[in-house]
């Protein structure tokens, strides 16, 4: 059984406490935030301790550590989970800032600890068996990947000025998705975007609808539909066109009941949000996580792989600017 | 090219019109109604002459005839065409009364002319993919077929009274699937009915709801669920399950045109009645009996269908009126 | 928390066990199983206890009896429970014989203890939300109701023999569907089945394919469309049609991914069985449970649900071997 | 009755040949093509004449003009009908040249002729529905447009050396349904393509795969994803996102008919291609051409409306070569 310190105790790390609580070789051993109600609360449902961070890092019971807490607590902590030994578990990203990120990468890489980045829709069943059908040659060689993400509607500003932008706070789950479904690396980027959703978003300088083009060493290309508010729940859906045919992973809906009149017939919108769509995901990645604990699997989604997509985040938003396609 | 005699001018005569007038090798002739008007106008946007029942049957320049006229003139018309040596293409039914079809189609017999019912339903792609994948081994044996047929909203009571009831009426169609799809001919019969949709029909002697429950030799089965108003257009699907799978043929919607909102995923309803539904079959029966014409082929829906069809549903009253499964 | 004995350590009742152990206010408290071996495993999994029925019974620490043992035991157990004062959740059926089942009811009564019966259908969010949009008028009054229930494969002839045969055994689900949904016990009932399957079947007398027509007060109808066999998954689905429309829940797949080639576009086929199909079923019927463990609410599917359920199954087959509708 | 006379007895030249001659106000007059035997084939079908392209033009008795020839001789023969004062109706492009485009559309304004602009996707049942469904306010604002246009399968190469290269002869219809849907003209053009199908088309000197991204005044968004081989038929869908949900524009597939098994479901690939697809498309803007002939409506495609879809597709090939998004 090994014990798991939890960093951050709230809407994404209640989502995580869940799965470590029901897996049976991971146990919730502590719950560190520092909203101390929240992070009692949590603890208490589990039968978990609360600890400070320091405390976490220093008890040996930890073998590792979930980090859902702050965006810019991330990195910080990576690197006092890598120096005190700890497997580390760290959701999207790592940080906003590139160089800081690399540094981070280099002291996992001199702890030689494993570090898995918790971009959850590579563990959704959809995607996943879109890759594994493309891997086994359902559809010959990839060649145009149509990613379709739009939430259902806009953060507030506040939350939009801290987020890094679109590129680094949404956007980043796409690039990714992308470089998983492709296998490759991108070699340019071209981003257009637009603030159509909410005014007080291009107040905060940022974007709220954004097109991206991506073009890959085999020629193949990608595209990126990224909208803040969608209107009808969370759209979650990718197109692979390959030199045979076409593989499709459609929305997940709410259910899958009609109702036919003369008004038409009327069927679910998708699910609502992430907490929803992903739920299998968010249980699946900790199941690999436990094996990564066990030693029967490296990291499938790495430092490197956290890194790349803030890089082409990085990347789209100087194409944004410049109204060029950018070469990587 | 053939020279076709239509008697009837009213929607579905119309609907005979035009296939005729746009095949390569038939030409509508003349036109034949009571109602001298009607006649009068199809005649003249085809170019035709109008004539009476007597001047069609003696004119040698009519190769055929179309009969789309009222119910109680079909047998009639069929006997006089037959001895007249016209080929017969005849809109079901026959006859509502069961021995004054049988007398019919022995005159029939008698002058050796080819007679097909138009029981459009067998043209229509959907159906017939469905049984032609069925021969073609797609799911093995036949077991279980189901076939929805719902009208979108029911037919005044004055045509009630006259309409020989649902099961000849509406439900025939229903039965000449069932034996289109099955291949053979029902062992046994149950039926159920109710008047839930108008109470004018109620009190005109019939039912608007039914369940019908066909049993074939083979031991295999058939539901036909109908309804004189489905509140959302014309429902006519069938399911066919085979020991291999299931076939199943779905409803041809208005457009391919879907809104998503808050309040779900709205698509377009079925097809609003036979009209829309059948359009394609029309012109496929129609091209079938051009081919009788040119003696490439036998006319596949023949007398003894029309007269089976009308045997189930006279059956069928039998059962819904005694509360027994009535062998045949 | 309220201490739970689990009769049953089986497929069901392991199913049961994540529920029990995963709620809130429920544990897991001990298992009893003649296979000793299988007691011991998920008690272990659970940290409960290994009890037999007699202890289990006269413990004063258990609240409740889960009854997921076979067939046989329950009308037993459910007695012996209530004797000992425990609330009740037994798996369906009660007994096969419906003598039996009231003298059990009766106990229960006498007894004064909650009894729920696990119809675990009723708690499908699919056709929950039928039967509420009926209840919130969506479709106005309902005229037709159609079942659609295929299993993937047949069972073997040794289950078949000890199983009461297909109505009992399976349809039984359906003929509780159809008062749940309907809201209403059927005045008549008709049925005709098949053995086209399995030859094994039919030599254990049993059939494997049927259709029944349930007519309900009303006027409203209901079929019910049965196989031991689909070929293509768990086939779960019900029409339910009304006076302003129809409501339809469909089958859940197994994933949402397309593969569109030369080929046609290739679907996930439904869920393979009621595990996956009804995880979700299982978990809200034990949170149902938990209410009335709780004192919040009165069990929703009582022992006269399971008792009228039987009823319709005996009432089938007489109508099966008279080949003639049978009043109820 | 308008008198037609058909230039071009090609494939296309057929499909415009049924709709002329079917509608009631138009008759095919007269059949043009420098290949002798096919104009014969087609005038004997509907009893046309054959004429040279200089008798159709001094031809008092002809009122309107069908361009359907080669590409190359598309603006001659605009000017020669201009000049002779009938109403032109000429397929898409006007000239691969955008100067001889303006120069010709110089005389047909001032010949004060009606020009109408085959674009036939704009009669699109589904595609009108959609510009419709926007006008009447059914998703708030457009933001995100989303066009599909994938080819079943290349063309020969020799085809593509002739056709102005992908964006000219393919995407060109693409970038027209862009202005129809949004009703403004793009402000900046950027595109991307490859060389993925066929290398004989590489070695023409064009690509067979695009993504291309428009961005409007109001800052709405669309992109175009093209490739000349689907593998799965013709692939023509649309997503427009608005600011209160999306609407979408499915594909039309061959039939209804869905085949479940346990490989899963299949259902039946898009229509094959642009003559099956767009049928209706090619019927309704007919009739809209009749009603520019009989004066009750303006050509709702313009020569300015070509002159656009060419001046976009000469830019994206720009942006193609430069790397750069160009402004318009």
């Amino acid at each position: 059984m090994y014990n798991i310190a939890l960093f951050g105790a709230g809407r994404i790390g209640q989502v995580h406490a869940v799965n470590i609580a029901g897996h049976k070789e991971t146990c919730l051993y502590s719950v560190i935030d520092p909203h101390q109600a929240g992070a009692e609360a949590l603890a208490h449902k589990y039968g978990a301790k609360v600890q400070s961070a320091e405390e976490a890092m220093a008890d040996p019971n930890v073998q590792a550590v979930m980090i859902a807490s702050a965006t810019d607590t991330h990195a910080d902590l990576i690197e006092q989970a890598a120096r005190a030994g700890k497997a580390i578990f760290c959701e999207k990203p790592v940080h906003l800032d590139l160089a800081r990120v690399r540094d981070c990468l280099a002291t996992v890489r001199e702890c030689n600890v494993p570090l898995f980045i918790g971009f959850n829709r590579r563990y959704d069943p959809q995607f996943r068996k879109v890759r594994e059908m493309l891997s086994a040659g359902a559809i010959g060689k990839a060649e145009s990947l149509v990613i379709t993400s739009r939430d259902p509607s806009p953060p507030p500003a506040t939350y939009v000025k801290v987020s890094g932008g679109m590129f680094r706070d949404m956007t980043i789950h796409d690039f990714d998705m992308a470089r998983f479904i492709m296998g490759e690396d991108p070699v340019a980027v071209y981003a257009k975007g637009s603030n159509l959703v909410d005014p007080a978003i291009g107040a905060a300088g940022d974007i709220d609808t954004a097109f991206v083009v991506l073009t890959f060493p085999s020629g193949a290309m990608a595209t990126i539909s990224n909208s803040r508010r969608s209107g009808y729940g969370y759209d979650q859906r990718i197109e692979l066109h390959g030199s045979q045919g076409l593989l499709t992973a459609k929305n997940i809906h709410e259910n899958a009941v009609e109702q036919w009149s003369e008004a038409g017939c009327v069927a679910a919108k998708p699910e609502h949000f992430f907490l929803q769509r992903y739920a299998a995901a968010y249980q699946a990645e900790w199941e690999h996580f436990a094996d990564v604990l066990a030693g029967r699997a490296e990291p499938q989604c790495s430092g490197y792989d956290g890194e790349q997509a803030l890089y082409l985040a990085d990347k789209a938003l100087e194409s944004l600017r410049s109204g060029k396609e950018v070469q990587l």
